[in-house]
């Protein structure tokens, strides 16, 4: 079976599964706030990714479907959040949370889909202890998140961040919770020691990959038609790997520009297709790519103890996917 | 020794106890803002609720600690999200989180102080199974909390909120951590069935003559004075029970003034008086005031099975304070 069409029948299992902690329920404008998001879409990846973790130590898919669940919840409350927090009016092409039900309402779903997640844990059937070992895993996964959205924040009014400081708000901000995924998969289905740090490493470093695509195809998808969220990007300064790599490489004519333009609230579309090329003819989107298959390469490469099954070629599958996709 | 100088005493060690949770960290703006509420004071009345329940059923205080700090952290998230959702600009006369750290440092303080209350848990030294089902009874607790405070917020827009329906939402939005609080002390201090369950009465009811306390407190104690907090909520048609049972009882010109002034955010100062003096004259003050003390009464008359100890007179005159505390 290919990985789309496992992608597709494991989604489908594990949605059938998760919903009883989207009901509908009263007041109704809080669970309606709480399940908009999750039920509107979204691609179960992390589900997805501990459930073959799982079954490439030769554990049960279905007892990760808790922790599954309890990840897609965590994620879920992340979404709302941030987009309060950076004004998003659009995701998935439907309006935000805090947009269709105001930000009171979204502020209290995303606490929901918190708790929910907690309660999601509670389905677990595992030994006790290994209960406690993944809470507590998740919980430090979470402090992890709120550090990363705060840093990404206080990015955006920086002049210079380093790469080191963009790769470690990454891993917070998104590696982390992809690790728990695969490393969490790997513990419910009793992998041992090699295996269950084999697909830490992965993890990690498919959660690494998988952010800096974004970037790139954010940028580079964008191209012919420099849309609106580009130009807002660079209008706000955010700071992606691509921007990073161009600050700290530019000099003479090319810093100037960005200096003026990247960051500027006021720039015309003319300005932001001048820091667009820029970008491009000092190497910084080859740059992010390369450095997305690098992180990729890594992730792949820690596969190699895992005993040969359909689930590693289904990783190893997931990775390619993972820098292949366009949206 | 008395009340007051348990509390401080007890307040002491608690709080040496869980500034661990509370320590400064980087980004520095996400962990001062997570610590200016909880660091900026407030009573500990759910920890203390903790301790001596605890103790009344001859279990060892210092083993509650982790179930205190993860109640108060929980309580002190609610709090800088709910001063987010209603706009409040001071509470316990220091600015509120998000008016001294912005609205998203302040979100996302309140998901951190959430994550530590999980946290905290883990610092439990109880058998895994009452672990888990005091985990368990938390996410349930706040998935409580997080409907009552919905609930609340919606009434503001009612016309007619009945007495039940105040009493449901006062239980989800304040009673239930109470509850939480005996009953979690009692499991904690291994506690037999019916002291577990008269404890869980006393919590329960404890809190709802606590939140209407301090309902009729608001009310009364601005009596001179008519500030500026009673007049905004009778502007902005706030529930409080004085208010659900004038509503109810109101009719002819009574009920023309309410219909006219309460919940109008353009009623005059001269109106906020006429609102007031309805409420005393139609003795809906006097009722909140009795309501309080019948629960009051309840609570107290559920520890008659708890074996006679210093800490069970602690739980009568923690009753008694809570019904004649002035803030």
């Amino acid at each position: 079976m290919n990985l789309q069409d496992r992608l597709v029948e494991l989604e489908e299992s594990f949605n059938n599964y998760w919903m009883k902690f989207l009901k509908e329920d009263e007041p109704a404008i809080l669970y309606n706030a709480a399940r908009h998001l999750p039920i509107g879409g979204g691609k179960r990846l992390r589900p997805f990714l501990v459930m073959i973790s799982c079954e490439s130590v030769f554990g049960d898919i279905e007892k990760t479907y808790p922790f599954g669940a309890a990840l897609e919840l965590m994620h879920n409350f992340t979404l709302v959040h941030d987009d309060i927090m950076d004004k998003s009016k659009l995701r998935r092409n439907v309006p935000t949370v805090h947009v269709k039900y105001g930000e009171p309402a979204a502020i209290l779903a995303g606490d929901l889909l918190f708790a929910r997640s907690f309660e999601a844990m509670h389905d677990l059937s595992v030994d006790c202890n290994v209960f406690k070992e993944l809470d507590r895993m998740l919980v430090q996964c979470i402090l992890n998140i709120c550090e990363g959205q705060q840093i990404d924040m206080e990015f955006e009014n920086r002049k210079i961040v380093t790469k080191d400081e963009y790769i470690d708000m990454i891993i917070r901000k998104t590696a982390v919770l992809f690790r728990l995924a695969s490393q969490g998969g790997a513990i419910i289905g009793n992998g041992n020691k090699e295996e269950i740090s084999a697909l830490t490493e992965y993890g990690l470093n498919l959660g690494l990959s998988f952010q800096i695509w974004d970037d790139f195809l954010d940028m580079s998808s964008n191209e012919k038609t420099l849309g609106k969220d580009i130009g807002n990007d660079i209008r706000n300064g955010k700071k992606t790997l691509i921007a990073v790599h161009s600050l700290h490489n530019a000099t003479g004519d090319d810093k100037r520009i960005l200096d003026q333009y990247f960051g500027n609230i006021n720039s015309s579309d003319e300005d932001i297709k001048r820091v667009f090329s820029l970008f491009k003819d000092m190497g910084s989107i080859d740059y992010a790519k390369n450095k997305s298959l690098e992180y990729n390469q890594k992730a792949k490469s820690a596969l190699g103890v895992l005993r040969d099954s359909e689930a590693k070629e289904m990783l190893y599958d997931l990775a390619d996917y993972s820098i292949q996709r366009e949206k």
